[in-house]
């Protein structure tokens, strides 16, 4: 199923599998979510909605995606605040466990989830089992920048990470942004306090080296800094999952505080109002650029599979953007390119080593 | 001088040394700055500027503070893009050195300099040495809020961080907090990717041990995560320097993020442009209260002595900003509370260690 790219497969539906009960609302966003991804996606595709079968068959009628979904009841649901070792012990026959065990059994070519995060992780590394020696998947966030979309990762799922793990996210980051983003060959870049080659701890002068000696299928830039970020001066920059969740984190609170700034100034004055009334509709654009929902959608990398994890909180139409991320990762051989790249990783950064030292 | 709390003292002006030279401007912009400050001090204030005095007698005469101020001639400045170790091997009788050399000759209060944040630390470590134990001190980022201002540290002179020393982070920025916002049980939380006892690596989880052991002079509110910081979850909020540094980054590339998106919204398109002249009071009042210089300045922690660093763009009333903070913390016995909590914090914490492990 994953090699559906091949000449032979394109006229195959592409499979995506969906955890149809999970996130915040359950069926009744993720369905409408479902239907709205059909304008998003080229090409035929079909769902496997995995869920309390009564639920989802009324909310499948409502949304008119019957023709192209097909219902596996699952018994039970994942509780949003479950515990991941919870979920790994007692999770099987839940909606989101079957909703990953489709893309193991090969069923499907990606699974979507607005489940819980932690047990999305702990499933899917149980169920696929990581490609090569990994040991936990890396979370990407799509984040949105002056100059388009900068892949940041990790973003929570290693706390602790040494310069072969950060150079990893390096090679796997690259991959998801050809997948992606169609880019030929991405820049990557690694987060530092500091873009001299004397900056930041061991691990990231480590990785600095390690990527400098290599040979990738990417542009290595060196080090950037916190506000390359937003500038979007990289394709893809790689941090450790501590400091890539802490930069996230800060950045959802710095939008929540201007976005307060801005409705205040737009609600306390009367000038303010008739300001906002008259700019209704270039802020109402401003709105949708800034709309979280727009760039939902952030998969795990490292996996024998494609997992994308929603946020929790998505409507449909960000339902429906992960979704899109979901086909666009299982059109292509995604996962079979990290898996060469990171084969070819470590005999290439040898003898960089052996010169810096 | 820095007994100048003291009721015996009150008579007598308050003495901040500037580092005329100083930023992306030097004396144009800092000595306009030192004649807004006084609007901002309460009570009597002296200056002594250092820096060439040619240039600094004109600047004076023309910002009308010669009544105020002290020329000191300064042969030499040092260079915004020089190298620390560079600094304090040639910096000796540059504007910064004698700035900060003011305030360990007990002339001034306090410092303030507008210019290489590298090479202050360096002078500002090798004049007036670290109190106590402590090895390098810690850079102060004053964030706004949605309830106020958040004291965020360390920023970045601090790349790997163990317990013991995010501990004493928490101790410092208390104090500060206390000094300048007069709060008298200021809330300190410790910066992590979640906020249950098992989350983060050995040292947040180290941090938290000590300081939920111990006894100080403030509230410790456990772990918080990034969003926590624009939310104003805590007067103070604590972090090794590697990742304050590029979340603070992090949070002023999002800034400009949101003000492009602003820019664009209303200047392409004749409704945007006839609401922002509609709307321009609120709009404008919303950029000041948004302007980096309204919460510029933040003051080296741990040493002998206060020395408070200014962006090097800030403009006058940045400048103003900055000399207000140092007069603030030189009014009171900040130094001194600091090193009776660090003293005290060691012993407080064993016990603590025992009883977790």
């Amino acid at each position: 199923m994953r090699g559906i790219g091949d000449l032979n497969a394109l006229a195959e539906p592409l499979v995506i599998s969906i955890d149809a009960m999970g996130g915040d609302h359950g069926p009744s966003v993720v369905i409408p979510g479902v239907a709205r991804s059909r304008k998003l996606i080229m090409g035929n595709v079909r769902f496997l909605l995995h869920g309390d079968s009564a639920m989802l068959t009324e909310a499948v009628a409502r949304a008119g995606v019957a023709g192209i979904s097909e219902i596996r009841h699952a018994e039970s649901v994942i509780a949003m605040d479950a515990k991941p070792a919870h979920a790994m012990r007692r999770g099987k026959g839940s909606s989101m466990w079957n909703a990953v065990e489709s893309v193991r059994a090969g069923e499907a070519a990606a699974a979507v989830s607005a489940g819980n995060t932690g047990a999305l992780m702990a499933i899917s590394r149980l169920v696929l089992r990581m490609a090569g020696n990994l040991d936990r998947p890396a979370l990407v966030a799509n984040w949105p920048t002056l100059r388009g979309i900068t892949a940041v990762l990790d973003v929570g799922a290693n706390i602790v990470c040494d310069a072969e793990r950060l150079t990893e996210f390096a090679v796997m980051g690259g991959a998801y942004h050809r997948a992606v983003y169609h880019s030929s060959r991405p820049s990557v870049g690694l987060l530092n306090v500091g873009t001299e080659h004397d900056k930041g701890h061991e691990e990231v002068k480590g990785a600095d080296r390690l990527l400098r000696g290599g040979e990738f299928d990417f542009e290595y830039l060196g080090f950037v800094e916190g506000d390359d970020i937003a500038k979007g001066t990289a394709d893809v920059i790689v941090t450790d999952g501590f400091t890539g969740n802490i930069a996230l984190k800060t950045a959802e609170g710095l939008a929540r505080f201007f976005r307060a700034q801005l409705r205040q100034t737009f609600t306390t004055s009367l000038s303010g109002k008739a300001g906002a009334l008259l700019a209704r509709r270039p802020l109402t654009e401003m709105a949708a650029r800034l709309d979280p929902g727009s760039i939902n959608g952030g998969p795990f990398l490292g996996l024998n599979g494609i997992v994308v994890k929603s946020h929790g909180g998505a409507d449909a139409g960000g339902i429906a953007t992960a979704i899109r991320l979901a086909a666009d990762l299982g059109a292509g051989d995604f996962a079979g390119e990290i898996g060469r790249h990171l084969a070819r990783m470590a005999p290439a950064a040898e003898p960089a080593r052996e010169i810096v030292a």
